[in-house]
C-alpha cells in the first residue's frame, strides 16, 4: 500500500500515518519527493488490509499495490493455467469448450432436441435454466424441480454434462443432484452467502460477471468460492452496462486476455445476453473465440419464435452445427488446439 | 407496447407481428408512416408482457409504453405519496427523516454514544450493521447476533427505531426481533429470494439502488416486496458507478425528483458510501435535502479514526448536531415541513 | 510517479526501469516490499512526464502521484480561491452568481424580455447563444452575427454582462466584441486549438465539462487556457453520460466540492442541459446551490412552448423571480454570503 | 415520432399535442390504449424534427421512430455497402484493410523503417501523426509540417497511401497535400466546423468514435461530412469510457456488426488506443477481425521503448508480419475475401 500525502500535509500528519501503519504490524517506508511525500506500507496482506487511511488528515489517497485476491491470482499457481475436466470435457489452457442449450428448460422435447443438436455439433456441455432470475416479479421463473428432472434425463440420454443456475440456497441439494457445473448469475455475483455455500459444495462453478463489476470484484467473488476449498471456478464475461443504448449490454472482450493475465482460472464468454439479438451472436462469438476465450456459453432453441423467454437471442438448433464450426475455427486462430474440433467439424476448409 | 418495423419489412413480416400480438390476447393497431410502419399492441399489462418480438424478422425494435411496475407506480395511489410512520417517526410526503449511526456495530459503548448523539440532534432512526457485506472474504463481516443484541439495547435506551441490514435469509428471524426497518444492500437489490421473503415478513424495508441499476430496475425490485403485501418500502439512492475515478461512486441526485414522480414511495439518500470521505458528506447531504429527498441515511462514529470499517467516511458524533441543523435547513428549502426540526434545532438561525 | 513492478519482475527488468527513470533526469527510489518492488521516480514534473513505462517488461502499472495540472491546482494559489469580477459582478469564493437567459437568441423581443426578467430577479449575467452546436446537421444553428448584435443591445439596455458560446475560431473577433465571458461547450472541451486561442484572447472563459470527461481532464483543459496567461476560467458541471436512460445526463454534484478542493477556480452548475425537463431544473438548482456551487447557469424563455430549441427545459421568465429566490436561499445554506441576495430577494422568509 | 401521453393527461393536453403536431405540417394519429394514449406524428423527417414536446404538459416522453441520419443509413444505399478504393487499396464490403504505422512521426528513419515493415506484411495504408492532440498542454504535440514532409517521402518510397490526423483547420491545406485519408480524432468527433470543412475538401475521412459517443451520434457526425457531398467516410471504433479501471478504454466490438447494419459505411477498429498495452493489441485485433471489421488501424514502431509517445502500445515492427498473418486469418473467419491476403501471407496453414 502506498499512502500519498497532500502537498500541504504537516510533519505531524506524516507522523500519524507512520504510526497507524506500524500499529497494524506493517513497516512504513517514506519516499520524500520534491513536492510531496509518499509512505509505503510493507507487510503481510492481512496487516496491510487493516490500514484504512483514505480521507485521514493530510492523506491525499491510498494506492493499493498488492492485488486483494490471492487464490484467484496467476501468482498462486506460478503462471500455470487451471484446466478443468468435467465429465471428460476439458476447459482452460489449450482447451476450448462450447456450452450450449436453451435459456430455460420448457419441455422434454425442446430440451432433448436441443441437446442432441448441440452435442452432435461438438458442444462440450449442455446449459439450461430450471430457475430463472427475472427483473419482473410477474415474469416466468422457470419449471423448477421439473426442469431439473428434464436436465437429468437429457444428461443420461446424451452424456453431456449439465450447467444450470442456482439462485436460492434452499434449492442447493436439488441442483447438486443434476448440475455438473453450478451457474451463478450476474445479479448474484456478490451474493456472498450463495458464493460461500457453493464453495463448500465443492461443485464446479460458473461465475458470471456482474453488470457493473470490475474485474477485480469478479476475482474477489471467485475468491469467496476458492477459499472454501473449491478450486473449480469458471469466470464468465457476459456484457457490462454502459451509456450505449443500441444494445442491451456492451460485451467487454478486453476482459478475456486481462483476466487470463491476472488469474489462472478459465474465462468463458456469453454472447447471447450481451447482444439480446440472434444476428449479433455469431460475430460476437467469433470475436470472443479469436480473443482467446476458453469457451463460449450460448443459447440455442429448436424454435426460438415459440420460446418462453429470450427467444430472439437464441440460435436456431438446426443452424447450430454451422455456427459451431465457425466458432471453432476462430478459437483455432485464437490459439486453441485445433485437433479437438476436427473430430466433430472441419473448421477451416 | 409499440413495435417499430424496419423500413425494409415485408407485408408478411407485418402480418406475422400482428398475428403474434393477437395470439396473446392483445389488439394490434397499425400506424402507417410515410417511411415505416409502427404496430401498437393494446391490452392488459400481462398480455403485453408476453409479446417478445425484439429481433424478430422485420422488427426494428420494441418500445414499451406502459411502465413494467404497477404497485410501485404513482398512478397506483393516484398521485398521493406514501407516508410511513415508524415508531412514531414520519417519513415521506412533507416529512423529512434523518437516519444516522455507525457503519458497523462495534461495541456497546460505541453504539450508545452514537445513538445518544444522533438522537439528541433530531435523528429519527438509528442505523447500524450487525451483518456487513464485504467485497473481500478476508474482511470483517460484523458482530452478527451480538451486534443485534446491542442494537436492541440501544433501542430500549434511546427509543430510536432501528435500521439494520439483512444479507442471509437464515438470519431473518433474528433480524426481525430488533429491526424496525430492514435494509437491503445495493449488491442484493436483485436478490429476488431475499426481496420476496422480506416482503412476506411485512417489516418496512429500505431498499438500496444497485451500483448500476436503472430507476426502473429499482422500482421493479421494490415491486417484488410490494407484491407480497408489504407496502412499506423506502427507496435509497447511494451512488452509481460511472467512469469518474475521483470518487468511489457518483451520487445521482436527479434520481430523487424522478423517483418521486414515478413512484409514491419515499426516497432517501445515502451520501456516506457515495463519497467515501467525510468532507464530502456535508455538501452532498445538503444537496440531497435541498433536492427534496425524504431523508438522509448517514454514518456517524464517536471516533472514526478507530472505526473497524469505513471510518474515513463517518461523521464525528460530536459534530453531528451542527451537521443535522444545516441539513434540516436544506430540507426546509427543499420543501419539507420546517416546524418538525425547530423543536430540535434552529435551522436558519 | 510510482512504478509498481510485477511480482515476477526480474532483477534486470528492475534495473532497466531504474535506468529509464534516471535517463530523464529523475531520481529512482526503490521500495522493496515482501512480495514486490515499487520504484518511486522523483524529480520535476516535466522530467517525470517523460517516463512512459506503462506496459514495459516487468512493469505492472504506473501510479501518477503529482497532479498533471499546475496552474489550475489549489496549491498554485496556496489555497486561496479565485474570485472573478465581471462588469462588477463577483463569482467565486463567498460570491454566488446566477447566469440566466435563453438557450438561443431568437429575436430582440424574446431576448430583452428575458434579460429584464432575470436581471430584475438578481441574475448576475445574461446568457444566450448566437452559435449553437447541434448533433444534427439539419437542425437550427443559431442567428450568428445577428444574434451577437441582439446580445450587444441587451447588454446596453440592462447592463448585464454577456455569456455566449464560441464554436468556430473564425468567429472569435465577432464574439469578442460582445462577450464578457466566452462559453466553451462540452463537445469542445478538448478542442485544443479553441482553448489555446481563447486563452490568448484574455477574455474570461466558462468551460463546460465534456460528457465523459474526468475532473482531471477538465482541469487539464482549463490548464490549456491558463497557460496562455488567461487566469479567468470558470469550470462548469453540466451532467455526465451514464447508463441511466431516465434522464438525458446525470448531473454530478460531487464534482462541485471535489473541484473546489482540487482547484482554485470557480465552479458553476448547468442544471438545464442535464435535466432536459423544466420540472427537474428547480430541484437540481437547489441541490447545486446547497452543495456549494459558485453559480448556476440556467435557461429561461418568455414562452418556452414557442422556443426554437430546448424549450421544454427552459424556465418560464415570469416564474424566474420565485425560482431565483429559492436558489439564493439554498446558496446561503451552502455557505455563500446571504447579504448579496437580500437586496433582490428575501431568501428564507 | 410517437408521443406517449401520461396516464393522467387531460383531453385538452391531448388536443394541444395534436395541434402542435399539425402546426409543423405533420399528421397526428391517436392510438388509444386501455391505460394511456400514444400519438403518432407522421410526415417528413424535417417536419417531425421540429416537434419538440419533451416535457410538455401531459407528455410522458417522445419516442423517435425514424433514425435522425439519412445519408449514412443503410437504406440510403438500399443495403449495398460502400467499398472505398484508395490508391488502389479496397476497404469495405468483402475487403479487409490493415492500416499501420507509428503513433507519431519522429524521424525519417523511424518512419521509413516502419513503412517498409508494414507494407511488406500486407498493410494497405500507412498511418502516422504529424499533429497530435494531447490531454496535457505540456506534452509533445507532433513535428507538424516537418512530419507531413516525412509522410510524403514515405508515400513516394513505398507507394502506401497515407492516413494522418487534422486537428486545426488552419493546417487543412498542408494536410491535403499528403493525406489520402484525413483522420478525425475521438475528441473532435463533434467538432462540427472541422467535420464540415473536411466534408467540403472531398478527401476520404476516417472518423473516430468519441469516448462516450453513441453509435447514433457517430453516424450523425458522419452525416455532417456526407452532407457536404463527401461520401468517403470510414467509421472507427476505438474504445469507449466505462467504469472498468483495468484498461484505458473498453473496446466495444458489438459496434462493428451494429454499425454495419445501421450504415453502409466501412467500419475499422483501433485496438492500440483502447488497450494501451502491446500484449492486448494482438487478442483485440483478432477479435475485431473475426467480428467482421472492415479493417484494423494499429500502431507500429521499430523500437517502441524509445518512442516519443505511446510506445508501450506500439507493436514492434519486426514482429508485424507474424501479427498481420494472424489478423488476416481472423478476417477470413470473419467473412472477408481470403484470396487478397494469400499473396502476402498464408493465413491458416
Amino acid at each position: 500500500m502506498m499512502i500519498v500525502m497532500k502537498p500541504t500535509a504537516t510533519e505531524q500528519e506524516v507522523e500519524a500515518v507512520i504510526e497507524r501503519v506500524e500499529s497494524v504490524g506493517a513497516r512504513a517506508h517514506v519516499v520524500d519527493g520534491s513536492e510531496l511525500k509518499v509512505i509505503g506500507a510493507i507487510g503481510d496482506r492481512e496487516h496491510i488490509a487493516r490500514i484504512d487511511l483514505e480521507g485521514a488528515p493530510g492523506v491525499d489517497r491510498m494506492v493499493p499495490i498488492l492485488k486483494p485476491y490471492k487464490l484467484a491470482s496467476s501468482q498462486f499457481r506460478d503462471g500455470r493455467r487451471t484446466v478443468l475436466e468435467i465429465a471428460g470435457r476439458k476447459l482452460g489452457g489449450e482447451h476450448f469448450a462450447m456450452i450450449a442449450g436453451p435459456c430455460t428448460v420448457e419441455s422434454r422435447e425442446q430440451l432433448l432436441q436441443t441437446a442432441h443438436a448441440v452435442g452432435d455439433a461438438g458442444a462440450a456441455m449442455l446449459r439450461g435454466g430450471a430457475y430463472k432470475p427475472r427483473t419482473s416479479p410477474y415474469a416466468f421463473h422457470g419449471l423448477g424441480q421439473e426442469g431439473l428432472r428434464l436436465l437429468a434425463d437429457a444428461k443420461q440420454e446424451t452424456g453431456l454434462p449439465i450447467v444450470t443456475e442456482l439462485m436460492d440456497l434452499r434449492d442447493l441439494d436439488d441442483v447438486l443432484e443434476v448440475a455438473d457445473v453450478i451457474q451463478i448469475g450476474a445479479r448474484n455475483m456478490q451474493n456472498y452467502t450463495l458464493l460461500t455455500e457453493i464453495g463448500r459444495s465443492g461443485r464446479p462453478a460458473l461465475l458470471k460477471r456482474g453488470l457493473s463489476a470490475t474485474l477485480e470484484e469478479l476475482l474477489m467473488a471467485a475468491e469467496y468460492i476458492l477459499k472454501e476449498g473449491n478450486d473449480a471456478v469458471i469466470l464468465c464475461e457476459r456484457g457490462i452496462r454502459t451509456f450505449e443504448p443500441a444494445y442491451r449490454f456492451t460485451l467487454d472482450l478486453t476482459a478475456v486476455p486481462v483476466l487470463q493475465e491476472l488469474s489462472h482460472l478459465p474465462v468463458v464468454v456469453d454472447p447471447s445476453h450481451a447482444a439480446g439479438r440472434r444476428d449479433l451472436v455469431g460475430p460476437l462469438s467469433l470475436a470472443a473465440a479469436a480473443a482467446g476465450a476458453d469457451g463460449i456459453i450460448v443459447e440455442v432453441h429448436p424454435n426460438p419464435d415459440a420460446a418462453i423467454c429470450d427467444g430472439p437471442q437464441a440460435l436456431v438448433a438446426d443452424e447450430f452445427a454451422q455456427y459451431a464450426e465457425r466458432v471453432h475455427a476462430a478459437a483455432a486462430v485464437g490459439g486453441k488446439l485445433l485437433s479437438e474440433y476436427q473430430s466433430v467439424a472441419n473448421p477451416i476448409g
